[in-house]
């Protein structure tokens, strides 16, 4: 078949085998087929979709475009996170050591920021010094020595995805469904994992601002990825408002160190990290129920363990561990400006995707892969949904060093914020969980919110 | 808006601006806009469709894309047919000196084969010498002179759609309503005619197999001609099987020849061009109603008054005239190979799109742009639908030059007839008419059919 009757099959709604897929795949990244067949190729996939086959045939075929990591030599449990993105997601930062220091080996390898999604490195390189650039042999030393590392996507890994992903985001195909299941699975595969868990997100600031579309994206990553063996469940988050109470690179960083640090931070931010670590550790077979694996997490974060795993982390990929102890010492932003209250009630909304995007405006994201960070820029809320607010008083504040801060992200953040006169109820952390046999079950929310 | 953005608008299915459509247009032509962006943008046009102001405003950027003739200086009325496409349509060359004999002005521009459906122009130049590449200030002269001149696409009139026609037709969008309709009419448009005529073509051999998709082509041709102020009619005419008895260059040109010689032709070819000739003769004020215009020109067609114009047309082209009056003496095909009934009874169906598969892989037409022709392939009908056949007796011949005729091919051939023992009747020719206020009309086969 040619690269024109590929694209007519998808098109025309028909399966392709594995071959057909395989003819597509190894087409485009051995440069047989031009890019202009593949994303209307891609474009096809997204009107027509996958069956239950071809999403697992793209997978493998993504994962075997480049090395699949060979961690035998470590100790189990090697268990991952893997988060469909948001605004103010900040939690690896905080899970990561954690789980290293319940047991957990994490062999991490996130990615950046893009669009209005913040990204796991822009945070962790916030801090001075931070290299999220090692080879592949320094990470298995360091996740041998410390279970944790916490480092970028490379070359080696999973090459197809990287050229495709790039296609997919200039070509708007990156909502679909089998897509993105191939994409992120195609990299955790490679990583030689017993357990995955993800953060799937639900709402305006989420990659399918519809919630079905959420629910079916997590079904679909859990059953392609129990056909390679891989035990996995899905949570489904709430990213209806940003989580936690900051957006951007280092403030985010600042509030994860916070809750290392054992001070209080937003509920939501909170119990998701916990929730997600949890099942990480009881996934990894460490604890004989989520509740056993739930009480070890919060140990393993009120004693300290996990500031410390953090502090050795920083340490060992080169950042300056005294930001930890002092973070207040960071740079301040040159400029800020307050949001407040145009009338006083209880905050109904608080649009996640209008708060990414202007985060990203005032320069703490890129708009384009090239795009530079400023470390300092973001949004800092003072509200969350569910809270009462005076007329005059603050809901947020904008920060920017680059640039002075534009009166139009001013007034489009107030039209992000609903405040009404009628009490509201905080929105629900966890809107349901898809386990490892593909069932969806209970919400975490009657652990967490009494 | 970004390329990106443009596309995520039209794949989530909402209507272009003007404004945002000339972005597309324009940013493509200009090379802002790569192929790889453009194809995803065809993809969701072929899936989200456009609004009729989108089509229009598409039709007018890519007739504005190159010069728009004008040929105020030509006798009115100046009219041209366009057919969507078909197997065994030779109608052009019988047409085209036909309706100029009748004091139409014809400024056919056409194009070549492609896929399974024959070009008017590789037919023309299975004519020794015959030459298509005039440039346009010779047309213009040869208009003059004699009312028709017969060439192929220049890059002056709509290089948008040239440049669109390719990618299209590398990355499965060709068949798409509004794509087709831009296609299509940015060239008529070009043209500066008083009216249109169009050959919509229904069933297997046609560019859509569904002949509701070819209702819907119709009614939005003649529905975006309108704005445009170009007064157009659409015949829906039958191409569930092959047109008249020829399938190839040089076989059509000869059955072309015999119905200018006044010799007698199969009733569905014949009709076809004389209906289509006759609207050409009515819609450009030649006749007082479409009986006195078909009378008109079949007389045209008896007093040898359309061979004439063809012989002035080939002589001046360059093309050897001494081929019209013998036409026994063009070269024969080195190979031939006879497709017999396998039972006795009555010729149910010939599949078009088959036929002319078969056809292009004996030479006569081109699986890729850059392909040779072998002008002596192609194959010959012995029998059209409806007729009687016995076991053993001839129902097709196929011709080829250039390589033996494979047997893969005879067989291919055998799947695409059908004859059963239940007498059938002869196909309708004609399956609707859209007349040039957009209404669907009574059908032509009671002029012609009884």
């Amino acid at each position: 078949m040619t690269a024109v009757e590929l694209i007519q099959k998808k098109r025309d709604g028909r399966a392709l085998s594995d071959t057909e897929i395989k003819a597509v795949i190894s087409g485009y990244t051995g440069g047989d087929i031009p890019d202009y067949q593949m994303s209307a190729f891609l474009m096809a996939v997204y009107f027509q979709g996958m069956s239950d086959a071809e999403t697992a045939s793209l997978t493998e075929l993504m994962r075997d475009s480049g090395i699949v990591l060979d961690l035998s030599d470590l100790p189990a449990p090697k268990v991952d996170k893997h988060s469909t993105g948001g605004v103010g997601d900040k939690v690896s930062l905080v899970l990561a050591p954690l789980v290293a220091a319940c047991g957990v080996t994490n062999p991490m390898i996130s990615g950046r920021s893009l669009a209005h999604t913040g990204g796991t490195l822009d945070k962790l390189e916030a801090i001075p010094g931070f290299n999220t650039q090692l080879d592949l042999a320094t990470f298995k030393a360091y996740l041998k020595a410390r279970k944790v590392a916490l480092i970028g996507q490379t070359k080696d890994i999973c090459p197809a995805d990287k050229k495709i992903y790039a296609l997919r985001d200039a070509t708007g195909t990156v909502q679909s469904i089998p897509l993105i299941c191939g994409s992120i699975l195609s990299k955790k595969l490679a990583e030689d994992l017993d357990a995955l868990v993800l953060d799937v997100k639900c709402g305006s600031g989420a990659i399918f601002p519809d919630p079905a579309y959420s629910e079916k994206l997590a079904h679909k990553l859990v059953q392609t990825a129990a056909k390679f063996g891989l035990k996995t469940v899905a949570l489904l988050t709430q990213m209806e408002q940003p989580l936690g109470v900051s957006i951007g690179t280092w403030l985010e960083t600042r509030e994860a160190i916070d809750m290392l640090a054992g001070k209080p931070v937003a509920r939501d931010f909170y119990n998701v990290t916990i929730a997600l670590s949890a099942y990480m550790v009881w996934l990894g077979g460490l604890a004989p129920s989520f509740a056993d694996a739930k009480e070890h997490v919060e140990h393993a974060l009120q004693s300290g363990a996990a500031l410390q795993r953090f502090r050795e982390i920083v340490s060992h990929q080169g950042g300056d561990i005294s930001i930890l102890d002092a973070p207040g010492k960071y740079p301040a932003a040159s400029h800020q400006c307050d949001v407040l209250a145009e009338s006083s009630g209880f905050v109904h909304g608080l649009h996640a995707r209008t708060f990414g995007q202007v985060a990203m405006l005032l320069g703490a994201g890129r708009r384009k892969k090239e795009d530079g960070i400023d470390y300092t820029a973001g949004i800092l809320l003072h509200r969350k949904v569910g809270d009462r607010v005076q007329v005059g008083e603050k809901i947020a504040t904008l920060f920017a060093s680059q640039q002075p801060i534009a009166s139009h992200l001013v007034e489009r953040i107030q039209t992000a914020i609903n405040v009404a006169t009628e009490p509201c109820q905080p929105l629900p952390v966890f809107l349901g969980i898809v386990d490892e046999n593909g069932k969806q079950v209970w919400s975490h929310d009657r652990y967490f919110n009494g």
